[in-house]
């Protein structure tokens, strides 16, 4: 493994800017700096660095990360070991037995003499899979700068989503140890290479990495902040669980002309499948989806009072003429369950489209888990809804005699489930990070729950500790689609944060 | 142009056969065959000749077919006009001024002596487009023979539609020239090279081409027999009428865990949409759809009364578990308007799904119509229920300001119209060609109305006459599908139909 690739050779920012390492650094009597003294040290560092350190983030952002390219996530993997290193930390590429082809996780220790705790922050440094042809530019790993509404932006896979933050938390060792600041947290990095590919693997190597993990929290720096640009803390993440459901017509397409009003059409039998499972307001219907709902406590319910809403600003920027919810705002909302149609698909459509009557209609649900609806129950409910409207379910292709002996056949695939976390905001441990965030940012967005979901179970189940969500990435960076970016606004914003968390007493 | 092609040469069956031109070989004294004698005459030229006809038959299907490939289709009308030509006929490839580079129409004539009448024999040399990938062999222009059920079929693209058609037409003169046969009809060959392409050019080349196509009758020899393998004689089929509708979520696909249960998601508008246009038998509700529709007459509802009923069959055939309609039978429904999904989508299905909510849904519908069912009339009743279920209606692409100025916008595009046509059972020249047939096959399926669609309205305009569809491809043919084929049973049967109704007084 080398870190030169396609002639391109990363020069590693301590060393261009010929900065001590961080444990290196720190004289023993000095007296421990303040969070808002590390978001400070973290501002200055990057406000005279802003072209330099761009640079350094688009060459990191030039480093293919997709699942499909195991030898561009290696690279990377490589690379952020050695920068962790470069910066005083331990480092280690951990994997687990029987996994050692998986993406590795990228760790790292910063230990303080006489440290009181541990913090942990979690990153990922893989992308979503690209398709390139729907990039403006072709080249999802040529990175490149835009001028957005004024505010430069750079543009590449894994702009946002997740290398500003592991960029943002190297920032800020590096402002902290060009300050010659004095830490008195132990710090661990747990830098994931699979959380796009579903995190399949993350629990069983951090299991088998369990010494090296712990923490007395979890900082999972993943997601975009609040759409007014203001950071955000989210404590906790929905779950996911999907259903994919297909339907039945006949056995081959037939013409719609000789068949039309006889043969079944399968897109219409899921059509109307569908149309029963939610209102015109977007509320689900089928019986106890909503059952189980683990209610927010006052504080939880006083945060969400106090976030802006920023509900009629996204309905401009969607162009959206309506919204569901019935009037309830977009933040509350992310406090319930979700039911969504990602796909549907029959037959052909647009220029393609045929004058047949299809074989086969599928539609893919996913459906978003808040803290007391389970997964696998919430499926289950799905599934039985089905049943009702008179559909034999099959969890495999259903045979011949089977199609003929059901009037309504559906087969029904059930995907794992990520089941959704919440750390109460009143611990000690979250009102000492709201704290610092506050110190290093001013005003502060605290969310119950992020919409989104990420691994949190199987993070706090390995490292036996909770878990609190510090996105930096702009709401808009086109995340999980072409055209990904990151305001650069929020890198440094992003710097500060870290910064501060890093100073936690 | 050459008959040569991909180094293959396709031998001319009359001179291979060393056949006499067939207005060479009627002496004029002789009496005129009846239409039995010219199905027998056929019935014995191919039995002594089905390894020499189905070679023939193979080269012809080897020639592709494809308004992607026009080359392809100006091969296949030089080859059908020499054949014509080489059988004895006066030939021209017609045109019409501006269309120069559309496939022609090729056009033949045999003229006898002191006709009474004209008869006029349609069909069409191109086939429906091809996905090699989707094919058993990948290659849809190199036929091959299979065995179904104890009976041998060729496979290829045109194999049942409707290159059978037109080879059963030239092997009946073929026979009737062998067997120096005399015909006191003057028959005339059309055949279209555009009818997959929607048919566009036709009515314009016809009217262009008006002294050459006139007749007293059209045979519309197009589509599939019976399912029982009995020939069927339609006269009239269904038009039709499309619909592509488009609604509008968000302005790019947004991620479901960040926005789901507030951004409204235009797939599920879109189910919810179309939920309603049927009952679950398949009834369309959209309001007064069924307005107008012109009724059968006694002779019509007694054909449907004498036809044989296949739905069992059919529904075992195509491992349906239930069938629209309420009970009533196939042949019935196809005789009233349909409204078909041929294709819907939003998102990515299956692998490819992502946890998204779509921008755009989309769905193509097809209306099929009936006499009485006027095309624009039945698309206008579906945008008023589109309207009524409380959509803004755009014909283009809608702007950000339209987008949010109204709750619900539908972008609706409809295409031109192929209107319902039918002839009435009880014409004197109806009362005959049934006989014809009958004496050349049996028992014959009349039916009022075919499920497809056929531009039967643009032939009678500039024929000015009726239309009776004869059709002679086997039902389970895989039309307008991957490994389409002809049941050669279909086309030694269609040799003689076609020459029983040459044989016509």
């Amino acid at each position: 493994m080398t870190l030169m690739r396609n002639g391109f050779a990363f020069l590693l920012g301590v060393a261009v800017l010929g900065l001590p390492a961080l444990s290196g650094c720190v004289a023993s009597g000095q007296a421990a700096a303040t969070t808002s003294e590390a978001a400070a040290a973290a501002k200055s560092y990057t406000a005279s660095r802003h072209d330099e350190l761009t640079q350094q983030f688009e060459e990191f952002l030039a480093m293919p990360n997709v699942a499909a390219d195991p030898e561009g996530l290696r690279w990377n993997a490589a690379f952020l070991s050695a920068q962790l290193k470069a910066l005083g930390a331990e480092t280690a590429l951990l994997s687990a037995p029987g996994l050692e082809s998986a993406p590795p996780v990228v760790w790292g220790e910063l230990r303080t003499p006489g440290a009181t705790r541990t913090i942990v922050f979690y990153a990922h440094y893989d992308g979503q899979p690209v398709t390139p042809s729907e990039w403006e530019t072709g080249k999802p790993f040529t990175p490149y700068l835009k001028t957005v509404g004024g505010e430069p932006r750079v543009y590449a896979r894994g702009a946002g989503d997740d290398k500003a933050a592991i960029f943002a938390q190297m920032t800020a060792l590096e402002a902290i140890a060009a300050a010659h600041l004095k830490l008195t947290a132990n710090l661990r990095f747990v830098w994931e290479g699979e959380e796009e590919a579903g995190s399949a693997h993350l629990e069983q190597i951090l299991l088998a990495n369990r010494e090296r993990i712990g923490g007395d929290i979890w900082l999972v720096c993943d997601g975009p902040v609040d759409q007014t640009r203001l950071q955000s803390l989210a404590f906790g993440a929905r779950g996911d669980a999907h259903v994919q459901i297909t339907l039945f017509g006949p056995n081959h397409p037939l013409h719609s002309g000789h068949y039309g009003n006889w043969a079944p059409n399968p897109a219409m039998m899921l059509v109307q499948l569908l149309a029963g499972m939610k209102d015109a307001d977007g509320h689900v219907l089928i019986p106890h989806f909503y059952d189980g709902i683990a209610p927010l406590g006052p504080v939880e319910r006083k945060a969400l009072a106090d976030a802006p809403v920023n509900d009629e600003m996204l309905r401009q920027e969607l162009a959206l003429g309506h919204v569901d919810g019935g009037g309830r705002h977009l933040l509350a909302l992310l406090n319930e369950p979700s039911l969504n149609i990602n796909g549907i698909a029959a037959g052909q459509t647009g220029a393609h489209s045929t004058n047949s009557i299809p074989s086969t209609a599928t539609v893919n649900l996913d459906i978003r888990l808040v803290v007391g609806t389970e997964g696998k129950v919430e499926q289950q409910r799905v599934v039985d809804y089905v049943r009702s409207q008179g559909y034999f379910i099959t969890e495999s292709q259903p045979t011949r005699d089977e199609l003929l002996a059901h009037p309504k056949m559906a087969q029904i695939k059930l995907d794992p489930v990520e089941e959704a976390v919440r750390t109460p905001m009143d611990l000690p441990i979250a009102t000492e990070v709201i704290a610092a965030v506050k110190s290093a940012r001013g005003r502060v967005v605290l969310l119950p729950t992020m919409g989104g979901t990420v691994p949190l179970k199987a993070m706090e189940a390995a490292a036996k500790t909770h878990t609190i969500t510090v996105p930096i990435a702009n709401h808009d960076d086109n995340q999980h689609a072409a055209n990904e970016n990151l305001r650069l606004q929020n890198l440094w914003d992003g710097a500060e944060t870290m910064a501060a968390l890093m100073a936690m007493r």
